[in-house]
């Protein structure tokens, strides 16, 4: 008995470029979107074209191809497997085919934030001490050590420096120490030591352990100095002498640290890692393409930020190949995802990212669109360059680096990089938090902002409201800066990060 | 110029059946050690007959067997590769063939200790609250709920706890929730939260991880009560919430877990973990033969003890299927060892216990001695169980579960097992420590044992200087049920076990 209401369906246009717009409320035939009147339904989570799409032509969402018309599309159709097709497009890499020189403006033009110069020239964003550990087996001396600070009282002498943190896991011995593990360890532990948001560095370990300091210092040129310092527990002889001695070094770096000064440094110095967990239906019509936004912009401004979580772009790597800057960068890619393909079987998983029936009904056409939504957070920027987990990024731009989809352990691997702000997005609600590198969560929905609100930093949930991508990628970008000047993030607030250091264990644990 | 010393060559014996002992300090031609002439030199380290041991017999060391006689050897001889064969017993498993009624001391014989007595009748040796954590994602907030409780200073109304202890790790997502992965986590979990040392549990979880909690509680029957309880942060709705709602789980958990009282209870309710973690040359001669002393008393007073770590024993598996008490048993730890042969192929890496040329100078003359100097320290009883990681141990006597060599991971797996009381030996000094359950460390030398005084609970290194394998063995037995009636170990006085939980991670990381 109800009118029918055509007026007032909302929709999603997720790129200036796109030729559909996705539907946030169901749209019925006639109802008007965009200025464009509907000639089918079109469900929930689906698309709408907005654009006549000649047969073969791309269709675009998120400013990428998610497939190709299968017979002439006129703006006003449903766009969905009736008129969408493939044809072999997924199989061929165009290597750089669509890599272009990616507008950056000059310095004076940049925005800025406040940030903390290094000796190197990489600037922090925070002010920490970190205590890495080689092996589980030191991991309670490193957090004795950080207790013991703490319970001192001394730091509130040193106002500049933002904490001592315990960086513990569980690995470093029973690894094949010629193998990809121990390179991802080694490659892990050298990035948090170098991470910019790092003053001072103390590195505990065992002794025995198959991930040996020395030969550690050796692969990378580390010497001791003020500010970094190594020491194991049986060359010390046990516990209490341990602690002691990692204390006192600290405690030598504490002056040193908090001499440190923020001061004005353009947005180029940002190294932004993206991540997303908890993801839901509305992870990639809102948040991820926002923060693509954001990206765009500060790639924009000069600065780099990291796509990372391979499982979860698999399908999707045929159009980052053609966003390439070269065949090399795309190679890497590539190598990458066969890399997985292997380690799944051998593992007896495997990697498949196809649309489910529910992804099919939910609006989701192609494997490429499924994957693209969350590769949507990394914006539509030239790939600039492939790192391995851990990999020390130096390229400026949109980069890649292989990790996993596990949050605590993609994240770990792009702090290692050199990552000096981090935006997580999440649907369902997610409590991470990351030390030393600020985390900013940007909720989905506005259902699970307000539900966690306490963990939430911005709620990208009012773009379904009408709020466009471009203004909240806006807003994501100010807030980085914001963040990477000091203000501290709801996880930092709440205490998270010393929990969530988590390398990747690759291999077999002896 | 220095006269020969000729008389004061120590040797050790390492059980009463062996018709060899290993010399602590060269034997030379025409020393005599334990009433027996050297008929050859004996380097240190290496083994001297005692007895004669004619051609084709087997030679006894452990009172295993870890070779055979290649020629008649008299008392007085070097034993090592120049008279010492294998032929095809390697490749023999010989179910049970050496099987035994062992003898168990009727209750009323039986030592004593004081224990808590739990509803279900097994015996905690400690009364502590654990928070358990299904994934890396509720790490924090299980670490600020323990955090919370100990800075409430509630715990001094309690004086019968032992601690509030946050259980955090980092898997429980991106993992194959039906594979093996999935189900070593579910077992570890439901371990720690019925080991006998839990007097009560909070389970907190993220929401959306490949771990359920839900699923994981209909795997058991878990039901919620007052002493276990679960909860996730998504349902609840942030950290804030979160961490509040465990704080109450907790405190109302309190009076009920502080009722709890010691009781005397026979040392058959003992089931100790047996560890060893930076072997050195003395390992298999000092600490590890005496704890399996201590183990061969503990199983004559109707206790169990639990021998892992499948890497470290690979090569002398054959030895414990003899031992096995059945076919059956001897037959699950065959399929543990070709398992083992592909997980390490999968990840290639490999299972090679064989004796290095350097074991070879150190006086290790086969695979089986080597690897049963790691296996000396489950004693010589009768193999009652075969037990997967983290499975529950319902068997008395001695029995082997599998883990990795890695300390913290087959530790986990031990005390997900059951275990109340955990023997640790370390040569070049761990610092190994165990929540919920007390950790004792044997120093295999008197060197680390001084020098890291703060950290080793015995000395076995004295062996060297005469005290005999049995009165060591009758030593740690007793520290044991000292340890087991409450008196803290060293690393419980240093603070450890709350970074040494770690899950042993099988599979990819997706
Ligand atoms: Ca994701
Ligand atoms: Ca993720
Ligand atoms: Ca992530
Ligand atoms: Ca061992
Ligand atoms: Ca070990």
């Amino acid at each position: 008995m109800n009118a029918p209401v055509l007026n007032a369906p909302r929709t999603v246009r997720l790129n200036a470029a796109d030729n559909v717009v996705v539907a946030v409320d169901p749209v019925d035939v006639g109802a008007v979107a965009e200025g464009v009147t509907a000639r089918a339904r079109v469900p929930r989570g689906h698309k709408m074209a907005t654009l006549p799409i000649p047969e073969g032509s791309p269709i675009l969402k998120f400013g990428q191809i998610i497939g190709f018309a299968a017979k002439d599309i006129a703006p006003g159709d449903w766009v969905h497997e009736h008129n969408v097709g493939m044809h072999d497009f997924e199989r061929d890499y165009r290597f750089a085919e669509d890599a272009r020189v990616e507008e950056v403006l000059p310095v004076e033009l940049q925005a800025t934030f406040q940030g903390f110069r290094r000796a190197n020239g990489k600037v922090g964003t925070r002010n920490y001490i970190g205590i890495l550990t080689s092996v589980n087996c030191s991991a309670s001396v490193a957090r004795f050590m950080a207790l013991e600070i703490e319970r001192s009282g001394i730091l509130e002498q040193y106002p500049n420096i933002d904490g001592v943190i315990p960086l513990v896991h569980g690995g470093g011995c029973a690894l094949d120490v010629k193998g990809e593990g121990y390179d991802i360890l080694k490659r892990t532990q050298w990035g948090y030591a170098t991470n910019p948001n790092m003053a001072g560095v103390v590195m505990v370990g065992l002794g025995c352990e198959g991930f040996q300091i020395g030969r550690w210092k050796d692969a990378y040129g580390i010497k001791e100095s003020d500010t970094f310092r190594t020491m194991t527990i049986q060359e010390i002889g046990g516990t209490k002498k341990t602690v002691q001695a990692g204390v006192e070094a600290i405690k030598t770096m504490l002056p040193i640290a908090d001499a440190a000064r923020r001061e004005t440094v353009p947005a180029s110095e940002i190294l932004l890692a993206l991540q997303c967990g908890g993801s839901d239906g509305y992870s990639g019509i809102t948040a991820n393409p926002a923060l693509g936004a954001a990206v765009d912009l500060l790639v924009k401004h000069g600065g780099a930020a990291i796509l990372s979580e391979t499982p979860e772009i698999y399908g999707a790597e045929h159009l980052l190949t053609r966003r390439a800057a070269t065949r090399e960068i795309g190679e890497k890619l590539v190598d990458m995802i066969h890399w997985w393909e292997d380690y799944t079987a051998r593992n007896k998983m495997e990697m498949n990212n196809n649309p489910s029936p529910g992804n099919k009904l939910g609006g989701l056409t192609t494997i490429l669109e499924k994957s693209l939504g969350a590769a949507a957070k990394g914006g539509t920027k030239t790939l600039a360059g492939v790192y391995h987990y851990a990999e020390q990024v130096d390229a400026k731009g949109f980069v890649y680096m292989d990790t996993p989809g596990y949050d605590p352990v993609a994240a770990t691997g792009q702090v290692a990089g050199g990552s000096n702000v981090l935006c997580f997005t999440t649907g369902r609600g997610s409590a991470y938090g990351c030390k030393p590198t600020p985390s900013i969560k940007l909720a989905t929905n506005s259902e699970i902002y307000r539900r966690m609100l306490d963990d939430m930093d911005i709620n990208c949930g009012d773009i379904l409201d009408g709020v466009s991508i471009e203004e909240k990628g806006q807003e994501i970008f100010d807030t980085v800066l914001r963040i990477a000047s000091g203000e501290r993030s709801k996880s930092e607030q709440l205490g998270y990060g010393d929990a969530e250091f988590v390398p990747w264990t690759v291999g077999a644990t002896m």
